[in-house]
């Protein structure tokens, strides 16, 4: 196929693209590189089947020009922010580059008459509850303006789906983590140990408990679901039934920088505002696809603080 | 309070003024005349406790200015496209005026610290299911843009909420017809009959079963639940347990204009693309509350009809 992937020159949009190209698809990447890198892509440029275009998504009528040179068969749309603090900051962050890069997206498949459309969706839309999370959870009640844009965008997708007959597979994301990633929890205990390697500030009690996600089980995932389910309209919940606690992660940075530093927890159950402190996927619908993670979550953190450290 | 209502000047816009005066409230309206109609409050301009203001929504650093120039202590925020057919030709309609009114408004209340909010939401967000519908229903997944720019408000809402501690009430309306309604089935079945009074064309197969809540019942149902709930996060179902098919709005509109037309079916399940050609609400949570709708749909329908006929 001739696939468009929005945001490809990002973390996991780096790696999609490896994936595909081994898959034998002609890939064209657009990303602005504002939060994506262009060496995530240097081992890419060059190849036949590989094509990239640095471009802003919000611009739509280039996005028409980039449509309508390419006649794309299928777009994987990952482009969005990835900061969810930034986003809480500044509404207009997420409104922009989470939401509004999908609405402009949609548009000009619905122009261009494509056809199939991939998302990167998350576990921020199902907002904060104790309940296992299976794809019919409601109600959707994010409390992140990351995960209202990743659901407003949802709302769009569906709605093009159904009234212009796009194709849809969309899976929601926990946290990801291994090489090419440039943010997150385990970032910081890095930043803040090299500060300080005697003491690390935790914010929040360090109970914190979600799942972590290897970005190569993340990749075969999202590919599994694409070519094995049919239905107009294909939502999965991705990821695995291990989690870690933020405590563990910080254990596990002390451990890997071979330090002895002691941890200080500034209190209370989440580190900041929009932070959802635990959520527990049920993944019987992938399950039961034939789908599972290779790799638990506490391995996941492990390797992805070597791969931060240049292990 | 100190209260702005967006979108005054329409259908139930202006009624909730009328009600909301009655409780001695200070009203001002933002409405832009595109949708609304100045008729709608004419009765009321003049009014020491009312004001209205013709300004478009989008135009944030208008309403900026307004906002800085009222201290609110609540929004009603109605204002929305209310043509679900003309937002399936062009997605722009509901993403402007459906959506990112709502973003706008979210905006100003952070901008301002306006600490209440009032949305006007739809049964058009739970999409097409034959499910009894409750307020946590889930999958979410609108077929119209119109239900996605619905749900992309309550996703930006529920995140707004939580992040900037809004207190807020969601009603989800089904069909609101009454008094000052302007389009919508009975109009089209008016207009139709009035062009040709021997038969009345109906798209569908006349099973649409939906729903229909007199604009009355609903503006008291809206204070009923901002008036005695109070938890950071308020959503609500709104409407009555009875439905009215379309093939009896046909007939209803036939005998109330007194003529003796035919009525043809195009056939197939559903009216238009977009259209949710049934749905049932579990309306339980606000009964509990202690609120029912005085009038059933098919006296609704039959009132709306002669107030449409001038009767």
């Amino acid at each position: 196929m001739n696939i468009l992937i929005t945001g490809g020159a990002g973390f996991i949009g780096s790696h999609l693209c490896d994936a595909l190209l081994k898959e034998n698809h002609k890939i064209v990447v657009v990303d602005n590189l504002i939060l994506g890198r262009i060496e995530n892509l240097n081992h890419l440029i060059g190849l036949e089947s590989f094509h990239f275009i640095e471009e802003d998504i919000l611009h739509i009528n280039k996005m028409r020009e980039i449509f309508k040179a390419h006649s794309f068969d299928m777009v994987f749309h990952l482009a969005a922010n990835s900061d969810i603090q930034k986003g809480g900051k500044d509404p207009e962050v997420d409104y922009n580059l989470t939401f509004n890069t999908t609405f402009s997206v949609l548009q000009c498949m619905k122009e261009f008459e494509v056809k199939r459309l991939f998302f990167a969706s998350t576990s921020a839309i199902y907002g904060e509850t104790s309940e296992n999370l299976t794809e019919d959870f409601g109600p959707l009640q994010p409390v992140s303006n990351y995960g209202a844009g990743k659901l407003a965008s949802e709302a769009f997708i569906s709605a093009f789906s159904a009234t212009y007959n796009i194709q849809t597979w969309i899976t929601r994301f926990p946290n990801v983590v291994g090489e090419r990633f440039t943010h997150g929890v385990i970032f910081d205990f890095i930043n803040k140990l090299k500060a300080n390697p005697q003491e690390l500030i935790v914010l929040g009690n360090g109970e914190q408990n979600k799942p972590y996600l290897y970005v190569k089980d993340l990749i075969e995932g999202i590919l599994f679901v694409c070519n094995n389910t049919h239905e107009r309209f294909n939502v999965y919940n991705l990821g695995s039934y291990s989690r870690t606690k933020v405590k563990e992660i910080a254990q596990m940075v002390i451990e890997e920088m071979e330090l002895n530093a002691s941890i200080k927890y500034t209190g209370g159950d989440r580190g900041w505002i929009g932070d959802v402190p635990e959520f527990k996927y049920d993944l019987s619908k992938i399950n039961e696809l034939g789908w599972v993670a290779k790799i638990n979550s506490n391995d996941s953190v492990r390797i992805a603080i070597q791969k931060a450290l240049g292990k």
